[in-house]
């Protein structure tokens, strides 16, 4: 087990600081950090998923902020004002699905016009510490759903995850990987099964990688075997992340979320999600309103090192489905289940404490 | 589209000849014909995958028991018969699972036992015109699937198929695809989704080079992708093909199959499957005893030109998954459909006619 592990994404400095991520795109070959300074490289990194997964757009997004703003100090609010609206736009453009990025915007607008009067200096000071705030919370977060979530594994089982909701995907331990470090951290024995999540293999690059450096079993599998192994009877939880919940419950998460809920279904076995409740959009009364983002073919025929498909090919490349609530035993959330998932349950749990 | 595409493989010259073969490990970016000279080119072919499909390898494995034995003709028909014993014993070696393998090499067994006085020179001409049969009847096999299986796809459908059961897996135009061809010719129009096919990537890389090149509309998905394509609304039907079918209808086919065949179950979509009677293993009674080819790690972790995965990480490999009978709409041979598929009626289709 490696003892000092770099952060996923983490603050360098005072006002003037920068964002310094892990380049994901990179993993598991090489861990290289990457220095964010502008706006454009934290965009950037957003949009080539070099930081990926909702919470942990969202804290990089909130810091891109107080970048875009550290060189607009010197005129009045107003320009700063003009600055901050026209660089939440820039941001909000990166990712189109995950609703964590849109919260983490919206958090540090409100924090700006809550203090109208404050000049720019002392409001880049106090926009720096909301975004040092929203990485608390977010580690928080994670840990707070490894507690909740962790009774739902039991020991000697088999988890099935897809993707990576892991510590890469958030500032903290993550969402899913955080229930299954916590129930190991509890002293039960499971085996994860980490499907490799094509196109972008999240999972066979950053799950097993993940669970590796803190010596939880994992195998992993290509994603057309997730139905065998539970044939099989190798599998006796699923547990994914989130990308954006509905009102209802239905949720968005990556490609291939959607089949592996049916295919536990099928065989009797429970699905779960665990996602913060910054995860949840309630203004989608269910998942036919929730935006697919479709990415490019290149991922697909040419996301791995060398050409798979002839030239002249066809794609289709959405990076996201919705599983519909139905087929979801239970969402984890930092405050608590949510189980059974409909609209009531979901309300309940996220009615203002 | 192309006029003379190479053929999947061919006997080239007399009794001394060679079987030539494209290498499809190169495809879609390589035509490569390969000459194989010895009994061990073709095992390596086999195993390596530069012939694949159950029937190619049933005729290529014909071509390889001539090779094997062009060099055991000067010595009486002990040694030619025990060389022949050899022979089919190292290629029956190659793959575990596609049982038209061990049905080819029989027939030839059978052929040289019918004749146990005749020469070794003659004999060994003999066995050429049995492979030479073996591959005919082929052609002959696939034509007859499309005949009987274009009823079942209807014009304006999308439809979905997994691995590659085309020319490419067959001396013909092949099975699953040949049904596809048979409607197209027929002046439907149908938009084929080829599963990429992880991990070796058969449909990214030959099934849609074969639907483009006979201008059959195509668009390639990650696996992940088909149960949310089905969601979508896309896809009417899924046929794939069969490496291995149990007396009751269960098929063994590329793993992956058996989700898919969840997943259209649980859309109401029809799945079908396209084999010739020669894929039948009559002596198992259902799936369960189908052996599944386990493969190497590194196909997984290294199989798309690059690492994916870290260095220590376990994979689970199976080749094949089997799909119950009860599953599959209907099966395609080229004596007919069988449906709906049961022991009975696979027994009444495959009864000596």
């Amino acid at each position: 087990m490696r003892k000092n592990p770099p952060k996923t994404l983490e603050w360098i400095g005072g006002v003037d600081g920068s964002l310094r991520l892990i380049d994901q795109t990179l993993l598991p070959l090489e861990c290289r950090l990457i220095d964010c300074r502008s706006v454009e490289d934290v965009f950037e990194a957003i949009r080539a998923l070099r930081v990926r997964g909702a919470p942990a757009i969202g804290v990089a997004a909130a810091y891109g902020v107080v970048i875009g703003l550290q060189s607009e100090t010197s005129s009045g609010r107003g320009a700063f004002d003009r600055r901050l609206d026209a660089v939440c736009e820039r941001l909000a453009a990166s990712r189109p699905t995950a609703v964590n990025l849109f919260g983490a915007l919206e958090r540090m607008r409100r924090t700006a016009a809550a203090e109208p009067s404050l000049p720019p200096r002392e409001m880049l000071a106090r926009l720096l510490t909301e975004a040092l705030a929203i990485e608390r919370e977010d580690r928080e977060m994670c840990a707070a759903i490894g507690r909740h979530g962790a009774e739902l594994l039991k020991d000697g089982q088999g988890v099935l995850t897809h993707c990576n909701a892991g510590g890469l995907a958030t500032a903290g331990d993550g969402t899913a990987l955080s229930v299954i470090f916590a129930a190991a951290a509890q002293g039960k024995r499971l085996q994860v099964y980490a499907d490799e999540t094509r196109p972008l293999l999240q999972g066979a690059r950053l799950t097993t990688w993940e669970l590796i450096q803190r010596d939880v079993p994992v195998t992993l599998i290509c994603d057309s075997m997730a139905g065998w192994v539970m044939k099989e009877g190798r599998v006796q939880s699923v547990i994914t992340g989130a990308d954006r919940i509905a009102a209802n419950g239905d949720t968005a998460n990556k490609i291939g979320t959607y089949s592996v809920s049916l295919l536990a279904r099928a065989h009797r076995i429970p699905f779960y999600v665990a996602a913060p409740s910054s995860t949840f959009d309630l203004s989608l009364a269910d998942g036919s309103g929730i935006p697919i983002e479709q990415r490019s073919p290149e991922e697909i025929t040419r996301g791995l090192g060398r050409q798979t498909a002839p030239d002249r090919v066809e794609t289709y490349n959405p990076a996201f489905d919705v599983t519909p609530a139905a087929l979801i035993d239970a969402i984890v959330t930092e405050r608590g289940l949510i189980q059974p998932v409909n609209s009531e349950t979901v309300r309940a749990m996220l009615q203002p404490s």
